[in-house]
């Protein structure tokens, strides 16, 4: 055993959990969205920053709002799942730097008084909570289906008004249904992704 | 328990595992990288695109090549780590969506002729993968201390001369020293990030 993580949690997070495409009814209620979030949000970021913010889509107004802003292959199963989450960066996560990092407060002014900065560290870090979340959506024993086929600003105008938001992704999630997915396909080997120096 | 992870797990990759600043002398071998990467290589991307690119510094040579690029903060630390990994995004890892998605290769010329897109759903979908790839450091029982504070132009510049790659972080790896890590920072409630409509 070369890893210390059980065999168990490898194929629940990673070798058996699978994009799913189908979901059964089952619903997913906010108390295993917040047991996610309870987990997943100790994940590292630059300077502790913590731009990613989570949309639950639970009203039928919310889920016609949203799905007319996804590409027509993701229409039709953003309609029917269970839950879905949008998830974005907020481009002033800053704000926050003095309460979230206590030991180095400065941080705020010191690297992110430029916005162009700030919005590049929003992206990069609230893709690292992202990819986080959809972990943390396998570790409560859910299927994840993340989505980046939709009109982004047609998205961002409609959830997030004050215009300093960008929709990283759109995720479904729920207990997977008939026929979830498609048959995996290949990765990379080691050797067309690693070098040594 | 709301969470199917057993608790163990849950311990390991997010609520005891920390950043770490100072390192033990314990190398860090191939096969525990080749682990981690047979591991996380399955999560979920955009498409199956895998930009993700790594690049082990072993050589003292390598180490020094890097070390210049950083910010003064991380030099010391970078320095000393039993292991360093480069994670870059391969700006050009369209090329490879043919045979990465079997059942739908015609992905790379319908979305990824521009460069401009290219470089973002680089950026995006590399960053889920590093953060992976973090998750996997922590898989093996090692901690991780992921940077990026260096000079990103000049990293990209001195380890990808081809000029199609862009440095999403350096990550120091190994077994945590002594005074590994500052008392944790406080993380956002679940009110301040999850909002539903």
């Amino acid at each position: 055993m070369t890893l210390a993580l059980d065999a168990a949690a490898q194929d629940l997070l990673f070798r058996e959990a699978r994009t799913a495409n189908t979901f059964s009814d089952e619903p997913v209620s906010d108390e295993q969205v917040q047991a996610i979030y309870d987990l997943v949000k100790y994940g590292p970021t630059a300077f502790n920053q913590q731009p990613l913010r989570i949309v639950l889509v639970r009203s039928e107004e919310g889920r016609a709002r949203l799905v007319q802003h996804m590409a027509d292959g993701n229409k039709a199963k953003t309609s029917a799942a269970p839950l879905v989450a949008i998830l974005a960066a907020d481009n002033e996560f800053h704000e926050e730097l003095p309460s979230q990092l206590p030991h180095f407060p400065q941080a705020k002014d010191m690297f992110f008084s430029e916005r162009s900065v700030r919005e590049a560290s929003a992206t990069l870090n609230g893709a690292l909570q992202a990819a986080y979340f959809i972990v943390g959506v396998r570790a409560a024993g859910l299927a994840a289906g993340p989505m980046t086929g939709y009109d982004a600003d047609g998205i961002n105008k409609e959830f997030f008004a004050d215009g300093e938001h960008s929709v990283l992704a759109v995720v479904n999630i729920g207990k997977p249904g008939e026929d979830a997915w498609f048959p995996r396909s290949p990765r990379l080997s080691y050797e067309q992704v690693v070098t040594t120096v």
